[in-house]
This record gives structure tokens, C-alpha cells and sequence, in this order.
């Protein structure tokens, strides 16, 4: 290896550092500290301290979801007699799931059959003056049946086929299952941060079963017991449970977890909210909520006949969401490398002002750029030969780096 | 304090500036200067006007769907005679879930009763030629039942202990409830970034009912109403209505959600779209959309008989995804900070390029990197303690700071 | 344009260049250039390869699943004698959603009639000593109806208003579908990641459908194939199937989907694993999962009667998760630009230690910094206007940029 060669890759060891124009300008001097300042308060207070921007963090949460719920209620309509309500009526789907409806109020058609009857009068598309009225074959828009071309005009109705008699009666104005209130739900929900592993469980890791089956939440006294009385649910997500009860309405039960799992993980709990998911415009579609299923029977004569429900009741929607944090090289080193790269734009807004806005400007430019002047660079130009120490690096020049 | 020390920290209040050699090469100073040009428009035009790089996104979005449909069809197959389904026999599960399934299609098979008969010849397993070849308690593999050791000759299957008779009968080969097409699903969601606390509903802010009573979607027309025609999700999934009716399949409604919460609210407004979900390899088990689903009932004897049903159907999954984003602090710095840093990539290029390629370059180096020779350093040291004035930060060395 | 705008902006082609003082400090420098190094290595080993810096990335994965589950089991239980059981019975929700519960016990009370009985007295609050305990027309909590305010004394138990008989057997102690072990589930699983607008299903996309009728998932053997034999979900989720047969419990399915959408889309392929959602603790009211619901009869005489099932089983729950990454610009650039950043520091520190913790370093800062004194200072203010060359930008001060 050549000498020159071997006295370049010694340079590579040489420490290079900016020289720098020292002013007397305190004014800049203080600003520029300033700012330097500002930058280290951001960094370290707001984003490291207040924002954690050192964890990189997991928004995509795994989660399962099981509800059960207890009580039982007596009804007593007029039309249908007394009836006794278990989970197994009243929630729906039957089967645990994370969204159930409870059934709270409901309007019941015993024994329909298959056959021809009025539509009933509250379909406007089933009103009719005469038979054209009711065209053959065509169904009922938001109807019960299919147009027979018939036109009962007592009624002021069309015949339809359907299953007859049709739905008719009012909702009742106060809520049967008025004891839903008392109804409780047990949610037991597990979750997964797949990016760091991490799973828990809401349910607390309390041995004595006791636990579970006496307490009650309550966001103050017992925020972790996760047992729900059905009209706290209501209250807490600000509705009135005999208002909601009685025409429907929507409750979403949010669980939180903010896990900060450089911290011990009995520090990530669960964060219960509630709220109401249903628009609160009385005149709008929208409010309530209902639907219709129908139990289905046949007679000794094998012929079928059904008893319809429409029920209106409360549907519980658990909304799960959370966020892990984990400490992690990469987002440290971006919060801390862009914050640094920001000193760099100060120090070039300082020498704006002290360059161009101080008198002394062109004075301090002229120290601080040191023009080259062209009559040098040329008198170096014509010497180089005779001067070879200057480019002893020349051989080596394309695997210099600085 | 000691004046030394004192003078250290007024010292630290002087504006230091780097000091710079410019050199009148313009090819590399115009070369410099678009590098910069590029990294400027890159930070503004791409990061903050494009990306909206100075904004935290949410991804995580909290959505509750509430569903239900309207319509009633007239079936009139020639086994089972006239059927009238309405929405609670035709949507499965009928409580208004996010996720359901609509009756087009179906074979049944009425009054079945636990015994024994012959398994259908369409299974494999069932199929036989003597009676070793049914197995004993053995279960035929994706059939009805349970064989019992006989081989039924003329029809050359397994007798087996099942629901007798076993559903046999073909496929319709045009869907029993085409009308199906013509039913309307009315869309709820109710959506919310818990990041930013902000809620909203699908459903516009309108107070007269009526425009959702005549309402209809169309991307055109009426982009933000909440109810659909099947026919139509399901053409604009790109599928043919009576096609899928007959074997069924699964429409995904999309609905998406971009908003940025630097606007009103007001502009925060769902996008529909409609893509098919299933497989369109008609050879394939994957293709079609089917199952199975019992009434039970008991005879004036006691004795338990059903009907089952096969149905087909359109399944519709309405997936709620959506992203907001709102104007944040520590995303601004980290966009901006990156960016400038940048800049130093550049200077740091163009300066290989100026020392290295340029015949002049060992002149600039000369220029750039002023070397600092050991005899000076050597003098230097000896003489230290005999000019005390220029050490007269050593007090306060570790203090220094720059 | 004035001669001194034109010579300014021409300035502004002028390259310009940090000056730097090289010192032969050797130790400084190597530690210099190691850093260096390092960052080098972060950027491009830990950043670019290893964590795919250079990707923007979506978490937020639309997901629709499809089970379907084949099997046929024959039950024989002393009470209800023979009973066959298929997907139409033992899958609930039976429309192959994503949560769905296999029955793999249960307890049946057949012919329940609403009428007077005596509570179960494994329920405590029904117990009694006199009819004082039984508060008339207060509902048994956790039972099974209303109390009537008398107490039966021979069984110690309230006398209810509830479907009698209530449940009262016992949990059969081996699971009556113990045969549930060999039934097989279908898992359909289409994803979309939106912000790529990427789409793709589990289902190998082969076409002969046989390869779909004849395999089933092994981690090793088959990894991608979609359908899974129920015992053994439950052996890979680490439980014992009779066990969790009996008492019921939840399994979770987990599909994860990493994409590299910057390699060709058929590399992206789902992760399946198994883990168990339920709590291992016996005791706890937590362990187990079952849940009851009642098929509804009607006697010749239009009575109504029941059939209450209280069903233990296995709830699979079928989560989707995944991630898609694909070249993006601001990602890359953030990360190169914080990496550079972090340059800067070292050569901060490597300063330090060269000024302030050499003996040389008062002789380096001296060359370092060019303290401008402020005789100089003055002079130069005074001499100004005599030299105009000097101050010849001043015309276009606010315009000049460095």
C-alpha cells in the first residue's frame, strides 16, 4: 500500500470539528439558548415525559367477549295473560354474545294463520278508497302481505294474504318488563396485544368465587367488578330506563385499556364508560329500536300457525378498545433525532437576524463566510505539480469521506 | 463565584456561528440550492399539503351497527304449498345485527322423525354395496346420521338412524324469494374515535321522518341516505342478483369514514362501496352460501317431529372502518425535524463532490479543513501555565456547555 | 435591477461550506468515526432491514369470516332417551358466523308448564325455613321465578310461579357429544386492507374442490389448509377436550396476516394459532360457558308448553388480526432524516470531551472558536461607510438566504 495511501486512511482518524465565529452579541446568544431550551422542554417533557413517544405502541386489539345475565320477571298483559321471562326469553341472541338485546317491552299476535285479511290501517301504502286501489299480486310496502286487488272498505284497507290477523294492537305505554332494571350482566372479557403478547383478562384474579357473586360494579366504589345492573347500565349512559325501556333504545358499554406495559401488567385495567348509541330525535326513524321474530307451532292437524312478538327493548353493544405502549429503540431515536434536527433550524434563523437585521451584519459575514478569491485558486491551480505534499490524498480521493 | 467562572457563564450567552468557506464554484452552489428547493417543496407539498403530515391519525374506530330490512315475499313451491315470509322468517338472526343473512332460497323438508332409513344417495360415505360396508354406530361423514350395519340394496346406501325422511330433494333452480330483490335495509352506525372524543352517526342530522321514510341510496343522488335496495348492493358488488339468490353468496358494505377533525364536523361523512366477498370459482366448496336450521314441534302424542330447512342466501357483512385525523404537535416536529435533517445529507454530498471531484479540490480542502500542525500544539502546551489568561475557563471546564 | 442586487443573487450560487479544524487527536477521532458506525448500522441493519423502516403500515384489517361446521352425533340419556344431533342443532348460532358455540353437553327439562312449584334449592336465595323467608311476589335472585310467600317445607324451598318443573338434574359427568371431538370446521376467511386496497382469502386458490373435501389443517403437514378438526382446536389451545367438553369453555382462533405487500401478494399468507380464552381457574365463577335456551310447544288445547335446554359447550372464537406494510416516502425519509439527526449529537459530545477534557483544550477551543473582539468590532462600524464594497448585499439584506 502506497505511503500516500496509508497517511489518508491515518487522516481518517484525524477528529474534525466546525470552527466557529464566536460574537459578543448576547442578545442572539440569549434567544438562541433560548430556543435551544424551548427544544430540550419539548423533547424531554412533552414527548418523552407527557407523550411516551419512546414506546412504540399497538392500537390493534384482540378481544372476547362473553356476557351472561340473571333475573326473571313476571308480565301481565291483557290480552295474553301472565308469562314468566328467563334469561333464556328475554336476551337475544341466547348465547352470551358481545352485542345481546334485552327484551323489555313487546306487543304479542297469538295465533296467526295463513289466510286473507285487512292490512292494517297504520300502513299508509294499505289504505284504499276501491279495489284499484289494491293492486293484485303487489306487495305492501312496509306491509304485512301481498295485495289480493281487494278493497274492504269498512276497514278502508286492502285484503291482503298474509299471516292474519295482522299485527295490530299499540305498544304498550309502559314497559312490561318494568323489572328488567334489576336484570344483572356479568361481562367477561379477554383481550390480546398480539405485537407484544400481552393478554388479561377483566375479570379480576381473585380466587373466592364469593367475589363475583356479590359484588356489583360501581365506577367509585368497586370499578373492577364486572357485574352490571341493567338500569345503572341505562343511568350511567344518561337515558331514562322507563323511557328507553318502553320504545328501545341502544347502550354501548365501552371497556378501555391503556396499557403501559413497560409498568408492571397488574397496572393495565379495564376502563369502563357508557353511553348512549341511539339518536335522541323522538320524531326521527331512527329513535327506538324493535324487531319482530315468531315462534312457530302446529296443529293436531299439521297445520302451521305462529304466535308473532314484536319486542322493543335495549340492545347492550361492548365496545372494546385499547393501546399498548412499549418502550422501543426506533420511535426514541425519531422523536430524538427530529427534535435535535429542529436546533439546527434556530441556529440558521440566529444568523438570519445577526447577518441581516443587526448593523454589524456585513461585518460579521465577512467573518464568518471567508471568501475564497479566484486569483488564489488560480496561482494554486498553476503550482499544484510543483507542490505534491497538497495533494498527497489525491490517490485516495474517491474513498475519502469525511 | 470567581471571576473566572463568572466571565464563563457571560461567555455562554456569546453567539457562536459556524464559519464558512464559499467558494464561487456555482455548478455545485446551484446544485445545492435545487437540493434544497427539492427538500423544501418535499416537506411542504408531499408531508404537510398532501399526507397532512401534522396531523395524529386514529385508526382505531369504535362503530355500532344497528340493521333492519322491509319486505315481505310470497313463496309457492310444490311440495310445501304458499308460504308468506316477512323480515322476522327471512333475516337470520332477526335482531338487527351487522352481520345477516337474507332467506333467497331454500329446500324443506318437512316432517321429519327420529328413525331409520336409507341415507341420501348424494353423500359418498352412505353410498354401499353389501352390508360391511356400513359400519356399525359409525357416523356417515358429511351426512344425516348414524349407520346401523344394513345396506339398503335398491338404493344402494347405508340405512341409518337419523331425522327420517333425510333432506333429499334438489336445489330450486331460480330463487323461491327473487322478491327478495326488491327488499330495502335500513343502516345504522353509529361511529367514534376515542382518541379525540368525537362521535357520529350515519344517519344525517335531518328532523322531518320523512326523508327516511322515501329515501333510497344512490351513490348520484343521494349518497348520504341509509337505506338500500338488495338488488341493487348486490349488482353493485358486481354480482347478479338472481344468481347469487339462487346459491347464495356474500356482499360486503363497506363504510368508510375519513375525517379530518381540522374541518367542521359537518365534513366528516360516511363513503359507502359494495364489494362481493365470496369466491367466484363455481367448482369450489368456498362458492355459495348455505345452512341448515330446524322447527321443532310435538305431536298431540308427545312425539318430537321438525322441519328442516336448507337455506340460501345472501349474507351481507357490513365492515365499518374509517381514520381521523386531527392536527398534532409531535407529528409536525417529527415530519419537519426529518425533513431539515435532510439537508445536512446534502451539504454533506455536495461536499465530497467539491473536494474530492473537482481538480481543485485539494486547494478547497486546504481551505476547509485548516490542520492544525503538532509543533503549534507542543508550543502551546509548554507555554500553558505562563498565559494563563487564555485557560481561564479550566475552573469551570465541566460546567461548559455549548 | 441595481449592479448590487444582480452581484447578490449570483451570491446566492456560490457554494459554501462549514470550515473545520482538523486535529491530530487520533482517540476522538476513532470514537468519532465508531459512532458513526454505528448510527450506520442502526439505519440501515436495525432501521431498513430488520423492522422495514422504510414501510408505511396498516393495522386497521377489514375482515368477514365464514364457518361452517360438518358432523352428526347420537345421544342417549336416560331421561330423553335417543336423540341425534346435527349442525342445525348443536351449532348456535347455526348461520356460520364468526363466534359460534358447539353444544358438547347438556342438561334437558322437557315439558315445562307456567305453574306453582318449588324452587330448586340449589339456588340459595330460595331456601326457607317458614313462609316469612319467601317475600310474595319478589323474584328468586339467580332462580328460576316469583316468589309466591309460601315456603314448602318438606323440600325447604319457596313455592315459585315459574315453568315447572324447574331444571333440577344434574350436569351429566361425561359429555353427551363427546363425538363433538370429531366434527369438522370450514373457516372461510377474506381480509382487505383499505389503505392498500389489497383483498385475499385463506382459502388456497385451488381449483380442484376435492383438495378443499379431503384435507385437514396440520400446523406442519398442511398448514393452509381451512378446515379443523374441533378436538383438536382444542388440544393446540392446551386443554383437554373431555375435560372442556363437559363444563364447556371458550377457544380462540387466531388468523394473522403479515403482508409485505412489496413482495408479490402470494407470500402473504394467514398465521394460524390457538390459544384458550377461558380462565383455568375451577373455581371461579369465571371457568365453564354454558347458557340455556327453550324450544316452545302447544298441546291440542293451545297450551303452551317448553322444552328448556341448558347447553355447556366450546364457544370458538375466531379472531382476525394483521398487518400490511408496502414502501411509502415519509416513512423512509423520517427515519433516515432522525438517523442523520443523531449524527449531529455525536459530534456535540465528541466536542465536549475534545474542549473540556483534554489538557489541550483551551488550545483547541482557541482555534475553534474565533472570538471577534470587539475593538475590531468598532472599527469596522466607524470605517463602514468609507468601504461600501464591503456592505454590498445591504440593498437586498432581507431578500439574502443561506
Amino acid at each position: 500500500i502506497s505511503r500516500r495511501c496509508l497517511s489518508f486512511f491515518l487522516s481518517l482518524f484525524n477528529y474534525q470539528t466546525e470552527k466557529y465565529v464566536v460574537t459578543k452579541n448576547s442578545k442572539i446568544g440569549i434567544l438562541y439558548r433560548l430556543y435551544q431550551l424551548a427544544v430540550l422542554v419539548y423533547i424531554i417533557g412533552w414527548v418523552f415525559v407527557l407523550n411516551k413517544g419512546y414506546q412504540e405502541t399497538e392500537e390493534a386489539i384482540q378481544s372476547s367477549v362473553f356476557t351472561k345475565l340473571k333475573g326473571v320477571a313476571l308480565t301481565n298483559s291483557s290480552e295474553t295473560g301472565l308469562h314468566i321471562w328467563g334469561e333464556e326469553d328475554y336476551v337475544i341472541p341466547p348465547n352470551g354474545e358481545q352485542v345481546f338485546f334485552v327484551v323489555t317491552n313487546y306487543i304479542e299476535t297469538p295465533n296467526q294463520r295463513l289466510g286473507f285479511c285487512p292490512e292494517s290501517n297504520k300502513v299508509p301504502d294499505g289504505r284504499c278508497l276501491k279495489d284499484s286501489d289494491c293492486e293484485k299480486g303487489e306487495s305492501v310496502i312496509a306491509g304485512h302481505g301481498i295485495k289480493t286487488g281487494v278493497c274492504i272498505k269498512k276497514n278502508g284497507t286492502c285484503e291482503i294474504r298474509a299471516w292474519c290477523p295482522v299485527e295490530n294492537s299499540l305498544k304498550p305505554q309502559k314497559p312490561l318488563l318494568a323489572a328488567a332494571e334489576n336484570f344483572t350482566v356479568y361481562i367477561k372479557n379477554y383481550i390480546r396485544f398480539p405485537k407484544f403478547d400481552f393478554s388479561k383478562s377483566n375479570v379480576p384474579e381473585t380466587n373466592e368465587a364469593t367475589y363475583l357473586k356479590n359484588c356489583t360494579y360501581d365506577s367509585k366504589r368497586d370499578p373492577y367488578c364486572p357485574i352490571f345492573r341493567l338500569g345503572q347500565l341505562v343511568k350511567w349512559a344518561g337515558n331514562d330506563f322507563r323511557k328507553m325501556a318502553t320504545s328501545g333504545g341502544t347502550v354501548g358499554i365501552l371497556i378501555e385499556w391503556e396499557c403501559d406495559l413497560d409498568k408492571d401488567s397488574s397496572y393495565c385495567k379495564p376502563q369502563y364508560s357508557f353511553t348512549s348509541l341511539s339518536a335522541n330525535k323522538e320524531h326521527s326513524v331512527a329513535s327506538g329500536y324493535n324487531f319482530r321474530y315468531a315462534k312457530y307451532f302446529k296443529d293436531p292437524s299439521g297445520q302451521t300457525f305462529r304466535t308473532l312478538y314484536k319486542v322493543y327493548g335495549i340492545r347492550f353493544d361492548i365496545i372494546v378498545n385499547g393501546q399498548a405502549g412499549q418502550f422501543g429503540i426506533i420511535p426514541t431515536i425519531i422523536a430524538l433525532g427530529s427534535g435535535l434536527a429542529l436546533l439546527g433550524a434556530g441556529a440558521f434563523v440566529c444568523d438570519m437576524i445577526l447577518l441581516y437585521m443587526t448593523n454589524a451584519g456585513s461585518f460579521y459575514r465577512e467573518r464568518k463566510f471567508e471568501i475564497i478569491n479566484q486569483k488564489d485558486l488560480q496561482k494554486e491551480k498553476d503550482s499544484k505539480r510543483t507542490r505534491p505534499g497538497i495533494s498527497k490524498y489525491n490517490h485516495c480521493n474517491m474513498l475519502h469521506w469525511n
